[in-house]
């Protein structure tokens, strides 16, 4: 039987997603709960790979097993072997063909920054500091509507990185301003069917860039259509970096 | 001379605000990071303590140095020396008669709680979790109301202190309600003269009670009238509350 979840987690502690040699993460520590709640071991799949210090709200993730407790329990039944910086928030039971990375139709991300010359303890740990002056916020927005749509996304992908093809589709950009505690806050918030290595926190970086004058919007429209990293902002730090959410078209968990 | 900083923390990792001898806490990490950037042991006075486990945005603090360097750059030199979660947000002089402690006219503490019937890993660093309906916010208003003005809050206090008077004066306290990643969001605002131990922490447990129809308004007014703690709801856990702003009549930091 096939299980789907939605797992939340604070990647601060963690070196991102997958299960690697020298470092211990999220897939890990997961995986060990769950053999520790039902003596099996299991291998979950993730909608995505997170990175080092990324964090989660909206996680999906799928695996096989046969479990006697109804598939909304299991939520509950694993979580007491997880920490409390990761944690399963709903669980269900999911179709043979439901895969939790090749069904996922779109993501979401947002990118939190707060603008102040020194740092804020609470505010350091889900989002990055930008320094100088407040940015423009009507530029941000015209940004994020160049963003939009279906660009070769070529400019903002790590180098090295090998994918078929670098092109992706934007459904929505948003870029919102709020203040708390003393400072600005600002998020750029990205809806798209997928998503290039580091692409989100190069288009962070590039959009607040645009907003505090060190980029134009004629840069952006260069770096999208000749492909050119020298023309956008910087990447953006993981730990303001949240995946929100991802849409498979169909509710995944219509019993609560 | 005399100095005046605002010190914030993210109290998570210490045992409060006052130097005891099996914990760590923020006068010591902080007396300490001033020892390692001037080579002087110098004592710094808080506007209150901190319970183990609270945060503080607008903690502010007062000491004595001789110093040649301005007194709005000794926030950056202090802060070379301090962790990422204990950092001096804005420093200045002060004059000889002020007291971080006893010059305070007014604090402002928020508390933060989130409705999830499991652990939200993104939420519990700085609010606590409630669990079952949705709160009653109306109710939770007309709980502020009641609890505005001068009263004896001799049913909030946490037995055993010993202060000359029970008598304090509430200013202002908000009930609001938000929502973020698949929460709701309450917080208990409140500004008074002064607060007994534990006071805001039942303040908002007493508010929540009312909330979730477990207390009623009489309950609270009973509780004021006959400092009957048993009316009131339960003190609630220090990872939730912030010490927001003292007000001292005056701005601290006219030069920014």
């Amino acid at each position: 039987m096939r299980y789907v979840i939605q797992l939340s987690y604070d990647g601060t502690a963690y070196g991102g997603w997958q299960i690697q040699p020298n470092a211990v993460t999220v897939q890990e520590v997961l995986q060990a709960g769950i053999k520790r709640a039902t003596g099996q071991e299991i291998i979950v799949t993730a909608s995505g790979r997170t990175d080092a210090g990324v964090h989660a709200y909206g996680q999906i993730c799928h695996f096989d097993a046969d479990w006697r407790i109804p598939p909304e329990r299991i939520a509950d039944c694993i979580n007491s072997f997880l920490p409390d910086d990761i944690k399963i928030v709903a669980s269900g039971r999911a179709s043979e063909d439901f895969d939790s990375n090749r069904s996922a139709k779109k993501k979401t991300y947002a990118y939190h920054a707060y603008l102040s010359s020194r740092i804020q303890p609470l505010k350091e740990r889900y989002s990055a500091r930008i320094k100088g002056k407040p940015l423009h916020v009507g530029l941000m927005q015209k940004a994020a509507e160049t963003l939009c749509g279906e660009h070769d996304f070529k400019a903002f992908c790590a180098s090295g990185s090998q994918v078929k093809t670098t092109v992706r589709t934007l459904y929505a950009v948003e870029v919102t301003e709020g203040f708390s505690l003393g400072c600005t806050d600002y998020t750029v918030r990205v809806t798209g069917n997928g998503f290039l290595y580091n692409m989100v926190r190069t288009i962070a970086g590039t959009v607040f860039a645009i907003g505090a004058g060190q980029r134009s919007l004629q840069d952006l429209q260069t770096a999208l259509a000749e492909a050119d990293r020298d023309k956008l902002g910087k990447t953006m730090p993981a730990k303001g970096l949240i995946l929100e959410s991802v849409d498979y078209g169909f509710p995944l968990f219509p019993n609560g």
